[in-house]
């Protein structure tokens, strides 16, 4: 069943240890779109400018994604730079130029809002909150958020939260949202603001999943190199996402069972991420290497 | 079959936001013990002062531990105080007073020698060298160590790793040890070092097994409250060696399987100890209440 998403499309510049990229494609809608593409129709809704070029449109056509509520205005296209430490643990914002993002009023096209599955990707929760509304029969409708919407618009946001299923955040972002630091009772605390269903992304450490009193917990595959995690979460959101989408009903059959694979699938989706820089490891992928690696996750996570 | 542990045993005053303890029973072999004399029979090998009570040495002979290796000799037993921060998540040393524990030199009765699994709890690596050295027929030695020894005496550590089969050790040890972030690329380099296994230890963020090629990992068990997180990486090499220790024989035996299946019984018993200050709740189990939380493991992990 088709999905929509709505989110940054973006130029990164990234520098880490393994080398330097400049102006790549990149933004949370793109890497949630193209993760989300091998398991689903997606349609994405963002806004670029005038620099945003064939060749970077094609790279989401070319996955199949719809791309009708990808606006174009007159601009720059928002461009993020970064650096990552040595070992990888730690990312510094060089510059963030929102550009033609700082104005961004998502439209949806009349045939999005039919469709049962929207991601809300990280962007202003008003905004977040008008898409979700824009929405005419969801399935499943789920977000992620930030610590520049936690602190500046709180009450927005947890209005949003209101409006959505599941949330998809970080563990420094459940902390602050919930004012607790153990992330058993930050996502309790979370769920008691409107969604039944929790994912709190642990990076390297994994992700856990609150579904009403269920937790589903797993690891994240060890990996000898990782080139650039920019994007990981997102890919983790889309792998989620695609997977319940590909097989969600519009009267509901997403059992607490699918989810738990929709968080393998995600968890995936993440490995892939970091292993090339960009965008560059999701785009080259098949479907057998995707399953490939969720029987890895079985090897991993394994016992008797 | 007979497992054998030398390490610390102390009184430790603890700090945090649960309360305050003063001089309780603790120390590595003490943990460690009582959480595996759930599983197997244990001999101790330590050194205690003559504060050592009679109502604290049957602490451990309530549990069916042979403490004929538990020297007293005069003096104070060995000392630490801590206190951990209001999350739980750092821990500051207020006092550290070796006593008897300063010229300990490990004793072990004849009778222990012939027993086959053997655990080098984070003691001195010459005198760990020295205990693995006198054992007959060992199936199975794994061992301990901290950044202490890794800094102090990394020789002699290297030359214990070379006699011993498994280390268990934390995540920032395992780091320090091998000069490497990534936990993939250092379990592989101190693989290189000797031992087959390596067990690190994440706090609760889980634990990772490496052995030979095999790569297994858990998650922790998302817990509410956390009273007391001292001893739970010796409580965790307890049920870990007592679960192989019950299942080992002579010939070997001890597939990769059992391994996997020892790592949650080493998670099953950390989560246990870390939920009432001191050996606490590690006193006051049922085989029952060990595999209920093992099916909690197995519900936690389990995905279709």
């Amino acid at each position: 069943m088709s999905l929509v998403v709505v989110g940054s499309v973006a130029f990164d510049s990234v520098r880490g240890p393994h080398g330097c990229v400049d102006r790549m494609l990149g933004g949370s809608a793109t890497y949630f779109s193209i993760a989300a593409s091998y398991f689903t129709s997606v349609r994405v809704v963002g806004v670029v400018g005038d620099d945003f070029a064939d060749e970077h449109h094609s790279v989401l056509l070319t996955r199949g994604v719809c791309t009708q509520g990808l606006e174009r205005v007159a601009g720059k296209t928002f461009f993020w730079a970064g650096e990552y430490s040595a070992n990888m643990n730690e990312r510094e914002t060089l510059d963030t130029q929102l550009n033609v993002f700082a104005t961004f009023q998502p439209k949806l096209p009349p045939h999005y809002r039919q469709a049962p599955f929207l991601f809300l990707g990280n962007i202003d929760p008003e905004l977040q909150f008008a898409v979700a509304h824009q929405m005419e029969s969801p399935v499943l409708i789920a977000g992620d958020t930030m610590n520049f919407w936690i602190e500046g618009k709180r009450a927005e946001l947890i209005r949003t939260l209101s409006k959505i299923h599941a949330l998809i955040i970080n563990d420094s972002e459940a902390r602050q949202l919930s004012g607790e630091y153990n992330l058993l009772k930050a996502g309790r605390a979370i769920q008691s603001m409107g969604p039944e269903t929790i994912v709190i992304k642990r990076g390297d450490n994994g992700a856990t999943m609150l579904q009403g009193q269920e937790i589903f917990s797993v690891p994240a595959l060890p990996l000898e190199e990782v080139y650039d995690p920019t994007g990981a979460g997102d890919s983790f959101a889309g792998g989620f996402m695609g997977y319940l989408a590909s097989h969600g009903s519009n009267n509901g059959g997403l059992t607490h069972a699918k989810f738990r694979r929709a968080i393998i699938y995600g968890s995936v989706m993440g490995s892939f991420a970091v292993e090339k820089f960009g965008v560059d490891r999701l785009l080259h992928l098949t479907r057998e290497d995707i399953d490939a690696r969720l029987h890895e996750f079985q090897r991993l996570m394994h016992f008797e």
